[in-house]
């Protein structure tokens, strides 16, 4: 249940901290690691070998993995390694990194689920950070790595759960749980709202499938997650 | 009321495309316009020149602009712009790209608001993305830029507001406006959060300067603006 970092460059290193910070386990894959890197970070676990072979990705339990994360500096690299992984594991999940807009569209071909492309979200951010700060701002509090912060989390409402055909009006989730609900998505993906602009989300009947996204602290989203399972 | 944009490769040419996507006028300065950028982009008022040169800023109209955002490929580049920038106009808002990390605290010494290094957010959002995709997607839609999606805005309570005194949950915000308060940020840009974990920011007592953070169409906006102005 493990994620697979290949690539431990500036980007690969900002993903293991942040991997480190939700204590998720993770293997480290890079061609060529510094002794300085060794030794700064000796509590990783590393494999020094190309991450676009398949002995090296059998090497980081690539069949037991719960996902790949490339993050290598060239994007020909990045689309190698996606392929490999893609044809040993077609359930793992893969994101990848790509330096330029026009790799994305091959990378998602070579089989990676998700393509992140760093000039193009730092261009976005430095244009939301100038019109929008305090928004901004909001945002970076509650998607902060730290666990005793007020952050986002989902919870699905799975079959069975009593909240199911209430609207959150009436399930008073915020009265049992102080988790606050921001949106929901429907099992789809896409975000529910009601036709009318003059009403809510918390008139909108909930569905089973229905992801609730949810503000709180740990222990709020704890107490979120059991109060949805009550039948 | 208008930005510089200083700097017109990959992150510029997305910071240029944000903004105009908001209707927000802009100007770019850029030491060597390419012939093929000039004619794609031949709406965007582009001036050739370096834009850590008091002249060019000049140019670009720095005493009455709303804000700089220094995108180079080159973090001396970026530095020795927003110096520049800063000692002109002490009031404008400024936000720098980093390249590298070592950087950021130079380019706040240098007098930058803000400094946004893609090489570290596209590692949180390698991370995120792999561990949490449903948030990672319902961060994306809510901060997209389509003016008709439902989209987060920051309303500030003025002096005077009749919703300064009571909670969210007196207020009836929901049921007058549509929009949904999702966070409440005091004047100092900080969470306001209850004691107890059992409670919610419904209950929490709105100050003056309070923040709130609420999230809906454009029109449940307005709506909320003209609603948070009434005594
Ligand atoms: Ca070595
Ligand atoms: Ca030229």
């Amino acid at each position: 249940d493990h994620f697979i970092i290949c690539g431990f460059g500036e980007v690969g290193k900002e993903t293991a901290e942040e991997l480190n910070r939700h204590k998720i386990p993770f293997v480290i894959v890079d061609l060529s690691l510094s002794e300085g890197d060794r030794a700064r970070f000796s509590d990783y676990v590393m494999i020094e070998g190309d991450a676009s072979e398949e002995e090296i990705l059998e090497q980081a339990k690539i069949m037991k993995a719960r996902g790949l994360i490339s993050c290598l500096p060239e994007d020909p690299q990045n689309v190698f390694t996606v392929l490999t992984a893609r044809q040993m594991n077609s359930n793992l999940q893969i994101v990848s990194r790509a330096s330029l807009k026009r790799t994305v569209l091959k990378l998602k071909k070579a089989g990676a689920n998700r393509v992140i492309t760093p000039k193009a979200i730092a261009g976005k951010q430095l244009a939301t950070v100038s019109i929008k700060p305090e928004v901004m701002h909001f945002l970076e509090t509650i998607s902060s790595g730290e666990s005793d912060a007020i952050h986002i989390e989902a919870c699905t409402l799975e079959k069975g759960s009593g909240l199911i055909g209430k609207s959150l009006r009436e399930s008073n989730i915020g009265q049992y749980t102080g988790a606050v609900v921001i949106g929901i998505l429907n099992a789809q993906g896409v975000l529910r709202s009601n036709q009318t602009n003059r009403s809510t989300i918390s008139t909108i009947e909930l569905e089973e499938g229905d992801i609730l996204m949810a503000m709180g602290s740990e222990e709020q989203h704890k107490s979120l997650l059991n109060f949805s399972r009550e039948k």
